[in-house]
């Protein structure tokens, strides 16, 4: 990490894990908590630029695994670039709904591309920037999927092959560097999540002792 | 190189040196000659995706240059995955105008990331795709710019340290791998330049008889 003074926070997991929901509540408490800048963001799409290279992913059919990978790294570099970098050097607290872990567990997760290269590539493309602190969502695919759509004909497609190893890689990748990550079960009410969440970040970032104190009544709610 | 049985040229060279005029004419000779399929294309901007990313990257005045240089790195794998590779896989000849070395002399030359860097990542995105053979139109680049615009206030700009570095950055690489490159002075007639591009680009293709004979007679006429 850099020696810029603001602390930089991502989240990961399958679609319909509650990522966006607990970014929100994470960057609002947190804001309060400490009184610093809070930045909420997310990738692909964090930027105009971002917008535009998410369309293109998204609608490109045909589109050869090279090309995705190198498309989602150009929207990492220039969302670093342009809105993370700057934001923890003005000592903000940056929140962002996936990071680089979406890319190694969906782009290298059963294609053809390795691990390593796909991180080689966001590595590069950020200037090796990682977060302090990487909350993985964690749910079985089958229910994220029912919760996005409630139809039970998407659950057999959501609970297939791709994303139970997607599931696996980000379990994989946590546990392979538990410094970073932290694991948080997705499965229980959203306040209990939440309060997890609130409590494994306050945690690892060096805040002030508001946040602790905050966390504290967080726990004795609990 | 690929066991495709295609051929894959490639033009290299400043602006106002005549690549696109090159390409084309080169292209029709080689189709007249050898009877093959010859599919002559562009970097950026080769595809329909790759017209929308060069589209990006022109407008972008605030890009960072990691991002400029994974767009074009995603426009080159996109192009090469979608109309470089199919072609050769065809038997087809296939004449682009600019291709990783532009990448390499405009992006590394210059601004904050190094050679070996931006080369890295052309390759990777192509998946290693190297040409048959390279084309150096070299030109001073006052010259060049006088070309394009005949006003005397663009030679200053064109002729500055940029231009000149970027054409150093061309002879330099051609100077290194002789196997792939040929020079040729672009500032002769575009009939003797084109004459020269013929003559060596076919001593450096396996070609047909034909083609030696479409030689001869150009050297005969020469």
């Amino acid at each position: 990490m850099s020696n810029a003074p603001g602390y930089f926070v991502s989240f990961e997991g399958g679609d319909g894990v509650g990522k966006s929901t607990h970014v929100r509540l994470l960057g609002q408490w947190l804001g309060e908590a400490t009184g610093r800048e809070v930045v909420t963001t997310r990738e692909p799409g964090g930027t105009e630029l971002g917008v535009e290279l998410r369309r293109l992913v998204m609608h490109g059919d045909d589109m050869d695994p090279r090309t995705e990978a190198l498309l989602y790294a150009a929207d990492r570099a220039h969302h670093v670039a342009s809105v993370v970098r700057p934001a923890l050097a003005r000592g903000a607290i940056v929140v962002t709904d996936r990071y680089l872990d979406s890319s190694v567990a969906y782009q290298a997760g059963g294609r053809e591309l390795g691990e390593e290269e796909v991180e080689g590539l966001s590595l590069w493309a950020t200037g090796g920037l990682l977060p302090h602190v990487t909350v993985l969502l964690d749910l079985d695919p089958v229910v994220g999927a029912a919760r996005l759509s409630g139809e039970p004909d998407r659950l057999e497609r959501a609970g297939d092959d791709f994303h139970r190893r997607t599931r696996e890689t980000f379990l994989r990748r946590a546990a392979a560097d538990p410094r970073r990550w932290v694991v948080v079960d997705a499965s229980a009410p959203l306040d209990d999540v939440q309060a997890q969440v609130r409590v494994d970040v306050a945690a690892r970032l060096d805040l002030t002792p508001v946040v602790e104190e905050a966390v504290e009544s967080t726990e004795e709610r609990a």
